[in-house]
């Protein structure tokens, strides 16, 4: 894969010598794989296991794209099997006062009976493609930063429009190793998709936010969801089998999924623009969400059912960055970051003429946090819409951008167009009114000085002006969207849609805000993050993984306790500690338990398997990745990772970082003995031909 | 010159012989014809002279554009004669509170003493191409008006550029006859513009605003320039020599100049639009406007100096408003618009092809004046400005258009770029907050409910907001500028000056409002003005004249006296009724004579022809023309119109309508007499080599 142009290839020997020196033996399990870079050597040596070309393209195959996160094919029939948290929002969309299918979970027993979802789209890689040379090219020598951005820039969008027009499928060009090498992803998507089974709420997040990101736990955090085409279930060859044979600590299992980002090619000074000015401030609003959504839900039932989605994905956010934030704060991790990077540093600086290539970059980058965090937070008030806490706004703003879109080289994809047309989340005015309220009161009080600031609330309160936006959009019709997108910027900039006339109002700051980072910060970090990288990278080659970048990759581990404070964690837990520990909380939320799983607990073999962990490598985006055994069945999904894993998005660990899982073993005990739905359990363990 | 595709030729014979019935007889000498159009078997058929190509190219190269209107070199070595009024702006920018120019006058005895003007640019016309054939192929069969508008202003756009990089001049596509004729305009700039000679304000504009648009008249309206190449005088062979023969009535005149703007081939409706609501708002605004500078004016005499040049422009589009508006009152006038409109469309519609052809044109345009009619207040206040009463907002809003059109294909011409960048009218903030806070009552008064106007104004007052927009903006500043201009978009969008930040905010609105009138009015218009001046082109073909377009056109008439009310009015003033009217007004303003005039009034021979008028046809634009004689040789400057001459922006008319010239007489006799500056006079004269 070493496609770099021989320009770059100027590294010395001796500094080759110094690096070996350097490098510590591959870190163990680490690396979550693109699929045309899987270590197949270091797999056949350590695990004495073949990674042939067709095992890998099965799994791929059978792997699933589910909004940002993950799920699988487990069925020749089309089922998708993904978290419930993952399914959440679809599920809740199917929801209504009166059919709380969140809180009382669903089962289709026939076919007929599956509920078809509005606004889900799954999509599947079909090719990765080698581009870097064609991206490579595009750029000059003598060009700045920001031109070698833009350059990159023009020649991927070219080629996501070729192979877009000349495959029909939707293309995207991947960045990996900092803009060291660049693939062409190639996907096809699925947007009919019918909810089948959900588990309840209160099984599916057993332990609520006190247990997110902790081990022992116990969930079921499981939905499953079929896809048609042409009406049609899909029939579909790559599918995952169900594996019957119980897992053992030791068992080598992959994970398949697209882990959405890790930061273990950044440098210390990127690491530091994190721990002192991104995660402060990003939990610091986390947590103002956070309280004032709980306010908002203790309002009355029908306001936490309205909320509980969103307090779910604060929480959750809240939670991973904190656990990020804690392998920044560790002060050992730090110092062993900084020891590497002067290291290198110094023996770049010894050689003149690597020094010369090189020697900047660390620098420029350090340089380009220090101009980010000078405009940081109106970065996130004005160009990141924290200002304006409303989904109204985020409908606004795309509008906004598809008009301006509209007629240049790069237009939108397809899909945002069509949600913009079709169907969005049911939207609760009240509760847009009682978020934007609490954003707007944010921006008077953290940029009270700003011009944008003074017209929006100079002489209105922030509840006055969110309820005049809020009552006075007409967003919320389909209809309305859909003229506005159609009828382009000539539309977008007559209207007088209060929201729309807002986000018009706004988009200059927030342009030029975005332009300021793309230019002075972005660009700058992804010149020199190359020029990081591919020191590294050519030493180690593709040996070294990728950082993660939302696509599909490839992780592997072993089924593996580990020992907290001296303690010896169990690589599993079953349905007994599940009732344990409910009884401990005398069944109280979040350790309450649905109904039906306190009358039919005696039908259970409580020592099936419930959750597990293995030391895969994973991170936030693999929720709902299948995880397979050697033969590539289905053993269990991922669904979180231990509070040891968080800091690992910064750096590897395995000691006593571990990912964890709903075992597929629960699932069935489950969907027999408690939900009644032996059909859907035969159809996964391929017992029946089809329901 | 027929170069109309033959698709556009559909004109039956038996309508062409109905329409030849209807044509009236060629109104005797109506036309402001472009060079390559001049009626020459006419004037060698009426007035037995021969135009010929010779006697053309040199007037046509001695033809001098001066900002918007007109001016003339007069002597070899680059004197550019003008009116007083034109070179206004100029001369102001020269004065100081110590040094006022346009009060006093100005003489340089020397070149050395000559004042280099900033921010002035002088042109030529170099050339004429007919390019209508490569506008029209870019039109295609089933083209909606709006997209048939596009695809000319494309082509357009291209031929310009293409002309430009061609020959380095500046090249401008000009629409003729709505648009059923396209040529293209090649003009040679001059950026070194040196003051020579001014006389002074009370003499320029004897009779102030009382004998505007009046006759008989008595000003010596005049000033001269010289252009430097490379700082040395310009030479040119292309200079008008001076006659030193009294005119006569009776005898043949032409005019050479850039006349603004005429609607002579409008529809009834049109007329009506301007009439009922066009007209209507300039005039009330103008009216108001010039009440609130006749309040600033009265605060001292500097600020009647700092305001004297903008009421100077305000009472003087408001007598030329109230004077086209008088036309369209004229109940007479419009009922034989009307009638011969209706005799021409009922003609179209008894003929089915015709019908399908040309039948809904005026339909279409009548239906646009409505659409226009429903937002034309908004548009007048955002988009065109009128809410924000400064120089600053119009500096913020070119800027913005500037970064905004950079990249894309229509880049604004550099003249533009260099006014932006450099030389800047002197701005008084005082005078600025004043007229700013006046145009945001307006606002506030017209339009209270837009959310723009509730943004601005919501919480303070017009006077805050527009002390602490001019206070607070650094648009006074060249380099600040510059800078902007430079950063183009990025720097834009990140300014925190208050009226970029105000013209940032205005700028979607008004671009609605524009792409509104583009889409919905101006695309209308064009594409059905065409069909209507094809019919009427195909008949009479060149024999009836363009409307004016601001581009260079010769006219011709003869110098003539009229009557009113009964009473003869002489063809000319002498010297001796200018002291008689400032006797009759007791030597008061507007009627007081300078200082000079009265001391040296005995050396002067009272019977030299001051001002004459001539049934030249000239509109707004024209002003500072040359007025030749056959020969060719300068006679007079073309300064005004009489009252009765401002309908004929509609309708040509030649009994009472006349155009007013300072007689060239009247100069040589002041510059010698009274201003003491024989060498400027014999220069003219061509007495002596060069001074």
């Amino acid at each position: 894969m070493n496609k770099f142009r021989s320009n770059h290839l100027k590294l010395s020997l001796s500094l080759l010598a110094l690096f070996i020196c350097l490098i510590l033996p591959l870190a163990a399990d680490e690396g979550m794989w693109p699929y045309n870079l899987v270590p197949k050597d270091y797999l056949a040596k350590k695990y004495n296991f073949k990674a042939t070309d067709e095992w890998l393209n099965h799994l791929r195959f059978a792997s699933v794209r589910f909004g940002g996160a993950s799920a699988s094919f487990v069925s020749p029939d089309g089922l998708v099997l993904t978290n419930h948290h993952v399914g959440r929002g679809a599920i809740q969309n199917l929801s209504t006062p009166e059919r709380d299918l969140v809180k009382n979970g669903f089962y289709a027993r026939t076919r007929a009976e599956e509920l078809k979802c509005r606004g889900v789209e799954l999509s599947v890689l079909q090719g990765i493609e080698d581009v870097t040379d064609r991206v490579f090219s595009a750029e000059k020598p003598g060009m700045s930063a920001q031109e070698i951005m833009a350059a990159r820039e023009k020649a991927i969008s070219e080629i996501q429009k070729e192979a877009s027009d000349k495959t029909g499928l939707r293309c995207q060009v991947v960045s990996l190793y900092s803009g060291s090498m660049y693939n062409l992803y190639k996907y096809k998507t699925y947007n009919d998709v019918r909810l089948v089974f959900a588990v309840e709420d209160a099984i599916a997040f057993f332990g609520g936010d006190p247990d997110n990101f902790t081990y022992p736990r116990y969930d079921l955090d499981i939905s499953i969801f079929r896809v048609y085409e042409n009406d049609q279930p899909l029939k579909t060859k790559d599918y995952l089998k169900w594996s019957t044979t119980p897992l053992k600590e030791g068992d080598l299992v992959f994970c398949s999924g697209n882990p959405g980002s890790t930061g273990r090619l950044l440098t210390y000074d990127q690491l530091l623009f994190l721990r002192d000015v991104s995660y402060p401030f990003t939990i610091n609003n986390l947590k103002r969400r956070q309280a004032i959504l709980h306010e908002y839900a203790t309002r009355g039932p029908e306001q936490e059912r309205i909320a509980s989605n969103t307090i779910f994905g604060v929480e959750n956010s809240l939670k991973a960055t904190t656990g990020y934030q804690s392998g920044l704060i560790d002060k050992d991790l730090m110092a062993k970051k900084l020891a590497e990077e002067q290291q290198i540093r110094q023996a770049i600086a010894a050689n003149p003429e690597l020094a010369k290539e090189f020697g900047q970059a660390w620098d420029e980058i350090a340089q380009a946090q220090k101009e980010f965090a000078s405009f940081f937070k109106q970065y996130q008030f004005f160009e990141r819409g924290n200002a304006f806490n409303t989904t109204y706004f985020n409908l606004a703003k795309s509008l906004i951008r598809m008009a301006e879109a509209k007629g240049s080289q790069n237009r939108p994809p397809m899909a945002e167009a069509g949600r913009m047309m079709g169907f969005m989340s049911q939207i609760n005015d009240d509760f847009e009114i009682w978020k934007l309220t609490d954003s707007l009161k944010q921006l008077k009080e953290e940029l009270p000085e700003e011009q944008e600031t003074k017209w929006l609330l100079g002489c209105q309160s922030p509840e006055e002006v969110a309820m005049s936006l809020i009552t006075g959009t007409k967003l919320k019709d389909p209809e309305f969207r859909k003229k506005l997108m159609e009828g382009g910027s000539e539309a977008i900039y007559q209207s007088n849609d209060p929201m729309i006339k807002l986000a018009l109002m706004i988009d200059p700051v927030a342009r030029g805000l975005r332009e300021r980072h793309e230019n002075k910060v972005r660009a700058v970090e992804v010149k020199n993050g190359t020029l990081v990288a591919r020191a590294l990278f050519q030493l180690k080659g593709t040996s070294i993984p990728p950082d993660a970048t939302g696509t599909l990759r490839l992780s592997f581990g072993v089924v593996k306790g580990y020992i907290e404070n001296g303690k010896k964690i169990p690589f599993h837990t079953t349905l007994a500690g599940l009732y344990q520990k409910a009884q401990k909380f005398n069944y109280q939320p979040p350790y309450s338990l649905p109904e039906k799983w306190i009358q039919k607990k005696s039908s259970l073999n409580l020592n099936t398997s419930l959750n597990f962990v293995a030391t895969i490598d994973s991170i936030g985006g693999n929720s709902g990745s299948p995880v397979v055994n050697r033969k590539g069945e289905f053993v269990g999904a991922l669904f979180d990772g231990n509070i040891q894993s968080l800091p690992t998005r910064f750096v590897y660990e395995e000691k006593v970082s571990r990912s964890v899982m709903v075992d597929g073993q629960a699932l069935i005990e489950a969907l027999i003995k408690i939900y009644d739905a032996r059909p859907l359990a035969d159809e996964l363990l391929g017992r029946l031909p089809t329901r």
